[in-house]
């Protein structure tokens, strides 16, 4: 095989590519990321927050390829690199299980009131108190993609009505009762004790929960985001979260990451921050470097690429 | 219908029963249950403490039916009771799936560390942690009755692979991969990063997880029991948390209930205190209420009662 220019963007970390043969690897930083473009055949993002991109992109002439180390792109994708013809691909399916068990895992922490016994436990308070049954409830997943589809999977499991929203109306879907239009997302929400945010960030998702979604809740609902943090309104959330609007948020995401000390979301009553953690496993690293090194072993025998990102819609459709 | 007596045993709570015709119920506190039980046909132990049932006793001569109002009998089952012709009830199966939910809460708050990220959230600290996926890991549940077997569905559409202990071994169990003969427990504890205490408190199962066991446990472990204190040796519990020899347990029941403050359980590392309230959802007490009256319309009309416990073994068989 001939020699292959590999451009690797990197952060404070980077991925062991020492066993690449023929291969020149030209790690990264945002920095020199314009030098490392120049002549690449390939670039992988491997640093998640992505910075520097459109900056480099002028000097990415020779580039065929892009490989893009998480699920959403979002970050990634600009309106130049979507009209170049360099190829993305993305990391699809690495995470998908690890989300959907961090999402169960909240739904059970607001049913059973862990934050409350946990709070309860500092200071030594035995309170019985009764809590929430799940069978029955009716969740609603924003993206009925290959992440919600595990998640709908998981609650389904538990008892769990399960519907969607996705571009337009769907019925018959193998795993969701009902796909809803996301035109009809305020009409549908106050329906729902579960408001799940799973899809991918995109012109059309940016602000898709906003005021009016997170008012036609009703009041026990639960809002949860493991998605990215523009898809909710924040400052709607936060009033909703104080006025008692809604019963409880948990927000993987946020518009700001790291949400700085003093953001008023830190301490909003029954909201759990975590910081975008939800689907990284231990071993995610090597598990998300697996997939690119099956990509690139498929890009220099000239295989069909898996996980190819249309670049118009923003994800794998 | 005949006229009956009713002896119900109260604390703070008492059941509606206003709506029976032809009973004469007689509502007690333990102080005046010898009174009601003297001369009662049937009697309902409604207050889960159970409290001034063998002191009563004696004056239960006409009794012939008693139903317990939880999934455990032993605050009730003393030997002269087990000795007796009077035939015992319980309420099976009303909390079987709301145990199994909290279960799955606790399981899926360690793998994730919900407890790290709440405590961090009061520090306003955003700090990635990679957690644990759950598919692969390996759960043994003590107590392979109707709860244990909830648990077992549940952890098992998560992809883990459950096992039990019971009294003997049995293969071609449709849930369990395998069941190991309780004598077994400590051989085996090695095996398995969950250990979930389901079973009933009886002679067999006090001090089953005793300090042997816990010892054979791998530092990865979780403990959690939903089931009754005295099953587990604390003091051995307390020292394997303390040393790191575990990684966590989960107890909803303590040897001393309600849980004094100051007892060294409430601030052990990586522990989790609820107060017994694993079950009981909101309607529970009206769903427990259910199971009673179908009992004493068909102990009325002479029909078969539904979960008679085997007092011998002090469950239902």
């Amino acid at each position: 095989m001939s020699e292959l220019t590999l451009a690797v963007l990197v952060a404070d970390q980077r991925p062991d590519l020492s066993g690449l043969a023929d291969v020149e690897v030209r790690f990264a930083e945002a920095e020199q990321l314009p030098a490392a473009l120049d002549g690449a055949d390939a670039f992988l993002v491997w640093d998640f927050s992505a910075r520097g991109i459109p900056q480099a992109w002028p000097r990415a002439a020779e580039l065929r390829w892009m490989h893009v180390n998480s699920a959403g792109v979002d970050r990634v994708l600009t309106r130049q690199i979507a009209e170049s013809n360099v190829v993305m691909t993305n990391a699809r399916g690495v995470l998908d299980e690890t989300i959907a068990e961090y999402v169960l895992g909240l739904v059970l922490a607001f049913a059973k009131d862990l934050p409350g016994t946990l709070s309860r436990q500092t200071e030594q308070v035995w309170q019985h108190r009764p809590t929430e049954r799940l069978r029955g409830s009716k969740a609603l997943v924003i993206g009925p993609g290959a992440i919600g589809r595990k998640i709908a999977k998981y609650l389904f499991a538990l008892g769990l009505e399960v519907d969607a929203v996705g571009r337009t109306t769907r019925d018959g879907d193998p795993v969701f009762r009902t796909i809803h239009a996301q035109a009809r997302l305020a009409e549908v929400a106050g329906d729902y004790d579960y408001l799940i945010v799973a899809a991918p960030l995109t012109p059309e998702t940016r602000g898709l929960v906003n005021a009016r979604v997170i008012a036609a809740l009703p009041p026990n609902a639960r809002l949860i985001n493991v998605a990215r943090g523009p898809i909710v309104d924040e400052t709607a959330l936060i009033e909703a979260l104080r006025s008692g609007a809604i019963s409880g948020a948990a927000l993987d995401v946020c518009n700001e990451e790291p949400l700085p000390a003093g953001h008023p979301l830190w301490n909003c009553p029954n909201t759990i921050i975590s910081p975008h953690m939800a689907g990284d496993f231990h071993g995610w690293r090597a598990a998300l470097l697996d997939v690119f090194l099956t990509n690139l072993e498929r890009f220099r025998m000239g295989q069909p690429l898996l996980n190819v990102v249309d670049k118009k819609s923003g994800y794998i459709s």
